[in-house]
């Protein structure tokens, strides 16, 4: 199975076009602005030295590298000439001011040693800058990034692998293995594919790889195993996902199943143990990492952006390998939710931390010491000192249309819906819908050349309208039509009603809760709908609710809720069956929480009978 | 009114007979040896020095003093003269190696300069070498430390007061203002009073005292304010609760009503908005604090024993000035429950933290860091490195008698219920209870010389018959017998149902949740009785719940529970009413918990309808 790039697929209207535009017109420029007045893009320069403030960072390459790559992919929906001008300038200042083995990071260049210490991230950023010089060339036909990434490539393989002279074997932050793989993509040198092998092989229990960081061990950065005898996803989580993404690819280039087997086992585990209902992973913020199975607390959730970023990515791939719904099923989970979440409706601020659950009324509580529990922030931010979030939305959004489809010889799967007009393999096929809003989806197929194409039946779905003059089978959870002329339309429309989540009763943070879903789409409560009591609302699962108006691209939900009333008394008696209060409660998309202004907010609601 | 001390009040049978004796028999000989065991006893030859190893902390004085005290309680049900023997050791090595002023402490007078910083509980260790030698004198006649006390509380007074020479005005941790008030009690010496009343006068806001300890500010220590401007329980929760037994017995002395009103502001503000249904306050580990109103998490509960013990302490000296039978009803919250949990049931270890969940599945939750939130330990532990509860509980229990009366000229106040022999002003009586297992009380008494007597009828008894054949009336939740000869008798039941208490809907911790209480006894589910599932099981408040066998001194609770069944599923839909399995669930006290090894814990259950 192959992919299909964004290239090939011109988002065109609906859902996915209004956030294409919103990274065009709003975000690019702002997180641009926001790395200018922090000097990321000063460091270029290489001009600091000891004593000068604004000491670049060991990872602000990465944080520019990904911009560019999300500029580039967002060139397909609008043109941006003042920041191509900016990109081209970065690039050739790094032209400039790489070393003469071709080696180029705005910190070590400026402060010291190279390759001394893998936790330094020095690979991590080779890879972004990888990526966006795969994006960028392919996006304006300019090669110079890619250029530089090729030789800085060259000068790793021969310190890495030829001469074996670096102190350390694999990176601390996985990322380069997963580019690699790109840049063989795009040029075709099979050594680029083997230099990502190298890296993937020699991790796990290498004694040449020492842990990072005090207090962090081997599982961090999932140095515990080989990656071949991976059980369980472990560790930081952006880490592991890059790592997973890197396993699947070469897997599907090697046909390795082994490792196909090992990112399977890693798949499993996150989606079936370690996975929010919104698709965040990385419970725990210490090392922000995957927890232990079932603890996902939503108060302290870490929750990721760049976690939920990395599992869609990981997913993705993994549907190359195997055409079964459940990956792009995660896919859909993660981009209608736990990514989304990360950036604000204006396209301006963003969240590192995503919780589940604001509480403010607990959200500071120590009145008498300097410290606090962890506590994720309430309102985004438009960067960060590590801000690593923002550019991975942007290069994730503006990319989203290479998650529609992927193909065979002969088959056409459809893995995503947005409006749109694409061409693939000489045939055309359009998709007009204003899905998540509603699950109806009309195709129209022209100069077919495929014996089938096949459309995924969302999980969450349990029922749908074929409306198709010709064949068509239900089969290993797609609709399959095969088709009987070259032109043709079809239309489905999956059946969305509101539905309430259970979890797994081993989630014991859950017990006794539920979350609303339409569709793809994970709702919540907010305070500034429903008052700061919502923790004490309980609803009714059998009850009646009701689609409301498109606040935010998609309806909101309206029912009734019932609250215990107000009272003084502290610690009181259930004498008798509580007499609740109803109240109009309003549900809105999870991934709008927090756009207007600071509020509590619930993901999992009391429930009566669930 | 006028306390009655556990002098006067011969402990005969039941429950606190039972607790006397464990302390008596097991409790005061195995604290002693573990305080042995860790050099606390050897400290008293101040023969430490540089280079040698258990160098004495700045507050193992207290240890010993408090393990003392509650050992010359403990002389009123047992003698002990082996461990009597041991304290007329320690008190003589004070004799000999205090200083020419009678100053003593075991690390200062081995390590540095005395008196130069308010957190190193100089003053704090002398209060309860005051309360130790007041309780030392009461019981056994001797008063070599009670001279030595007396002799260094002079010394104090000195550079306190008369020459303000002390670099700080008061101690960082309230104590020797209450004990002060003991000692004027005892020896008559207003001066004592004076003492107490001044460092009591110069607390909050004052220049010369400093804020303690990196990390945390003035409310830390209750410094934020004077201590009649005081209009909520702040900081360390002991501090706090050892300043409030001060302000309320300088209340009672001086008849001050502006610290009257203080401290029934700070009381209304713990029993209304900061303390957990087992009267556990301070709910937060940083800084052992009380946090703000209704935040009260049960699985991080700091709710260190000693804050229990010092709430009753606080509410016994409420009552005092002030007949509302709501500061008893504290005491016996307090007694029953957060105190009692402190306590393993074999008297040998203990809990310095109290958790009100315990949730075993996710105790350790981190993989990859050496971090970890603060979560209690799950079992109780003989001694500690500060072990400051242990000895607290020894002389609380010790002295469970002078919680049983008060009286004036005219009434005789029966506050608390225990089976016992009393002689009070010359007038005797007994009770005859197996109080809290059922709730009858049969009262004999003889030469009565007061005009009445008033039987505090407890906060959570909704109903009870009177057997007394003269008259009796029930007024300010007192029963108030008049009795018209000398010698009479009557008998009291209060009905004790079962019953589901809900929370505040302000504690949000506590959402849909209940706890079952059965007379003053707060009962839990433990994991070893009904399945580590026990976060998941709903109760119906309405439903027929039992009295079981009393394996605990009082009975266990049987009733029905109900829970989802198991799934691999991890997310679920809703789809139809959940067919729920029952399972017989069993109720303990809580103060029984963690006596079975190690087990999930519950106090707050899911509940139907509630």
């Amino acid at each position: 199975m192959k992919k299909v790039s964004y290239l090939n697929v011109n988002v065109t209207g609906g859902f996915w076009k209004q956030k294409l535009d919103m990274i065009s017109d709003v975000t690019v420029d702002s997180v641009y602005d926001r790395f200018k007045e922090t000097h990321r893009f000063d460091a270029f320069d290489c001009s600091w030295k000891e004593g000068d403030p604004d000491q670049p960072h060991v990872f602000w390459d990465s944080d520019i590298a990904k911009w560019i790559e999300g500029l580039a992919y967002s060139l397909k929906n609008k043109p941006n000439d003042k920041m191509v001008a900016v990109a081209d300038e970065v690039i050739s200042k790094i032209e400039k001011n790489r070393d003469e083995h071709g080696y180029y990071n705005s910190h070590f260049l400026v402060t010291g040693e190279r390759f001394t210490d893998r936790s330094e991230h020095e690979l991590y950023c080779l890879g972004h800058l990888i990526e966006g010089a795969v994006a960028y060339y392919e996006a304006t036909g300019k090669r110079a990034l890619l250029d530089i990434v090729c030789k800085y490539t060259d000068y790793v393989e021969k310190i890495f692998v030829k001469e074996d002279s670096a102190p350390f074997v694999t990176p601390g932050h996985p990322e380069i293995e997963l580019a690699l793989v790109k840049l063989y993509e795009l040029t075709g040198e099979k050594r680029y594919l083997e230099l990502s092998k190298f890296f993937i092989d020699k991790k796990g229990n290498n004694p040449k790889d020492k842990p990072l960081y005090r207090g962090c061990n081997i599982y961090y950065n999932q140095d515990e195993c080989p990656v071949r005898e991976r059980q369980t996803a472990e560790g930081h989580s952006v880490r592991a996902l890059y790592l997973y993404c890197a396993m699947a690819d070469l897997a599907y280039y090697y046909n390795d199943k082994e490792l196909f087997e090992a990112t399977e086992r890693c798949f499993e585990n996150i989606v079936n143990r370690r996975m929010y209902i919104t698709g965040a992973t990385g419970s725990t913020c210490h090392g922000e990492a995957f927890s232990i199975d079932y603890d996902l607390p939503n108060r302290v959730a870490y929750a990721e952006t760049c976690a939920s970023i990395a599992l869609a990515l990981f997913a993705q791939r993994m549907i190359k390998l195997c055409d079964d719904t459940k990956y792009a099923d995660i896919v859909e989970r993660t981009i209608y939710n736990g990514i989304l979440s990360g950036i604000s409706l204006d396209g301006k601020s963003f969240f590192y931390v995503n919780p589940l659950e604001i509480d403010l009324d607990f959200n500071k509580v120590n009145t008498c010491t300097e410290n606090n529990d962890h506590m994720p922030i309430t309102q985004r931010l438009e960067v960060f000192d590590c801000s690593c979030c923002p550019p991975n939305v942007i290069r994730f959004i503006a990319n989203i249309g290479e998650y529609a489809y992927t193909h065979t010889e002969d088959t056409l799967y459809v893995h995503q819906f947005m409006e749109s007009d694409s061409v693939i393999d000489g045939m055309k096929i359009t998709q007009k819908t204003e899905y998540p809003a509603n699950g109806k989806v009309e195709f129209t197929v022209t100069d077919c050349n495929k014996k089938q194409i096949k459309v995924r039946i969302p999980g969450w779905c349990d029922s749908f309208d074929l409306h198709y003059d010709g064949e068509a089978v239900t089969e290993g959870g797609y609709i399959v039509i095969t088709p009987e002329d070259a032109d043709f339309s079809f239309e489905v429309t999956f059946d969305m009603p509101v539905k309430f989540i259970g979890t797994n009763r081993r989630v014991h943070e859950n017990a006794g809760r539920v979350a609303l879903m339409r569709g793809p789409v994970v709702y919540c409560l907010e305070g500034v709908d429903n008052g700061s009591d919502i923790k004490n609302i309980r609803i009714n699962p059998k009850g009646d609710f009701t689609v409301g108006e498109a606040d935010f691209l998609v309806p909101s939900i309206i029912g009734k809720g019932y609250i215990e009333p107000h009272s003084d008394e502290f610690y009181y008696d259930i004498t008798a069956p509580v007499e609740y209060e109803e109240q109009s409660v309003k549900f809105i998309p999870y991934y709008a929480f927090a756009n207007r202004g600071e509020s509590d907010l619930l993901v999992w609601i009391l429930a009566f009978g669930a």
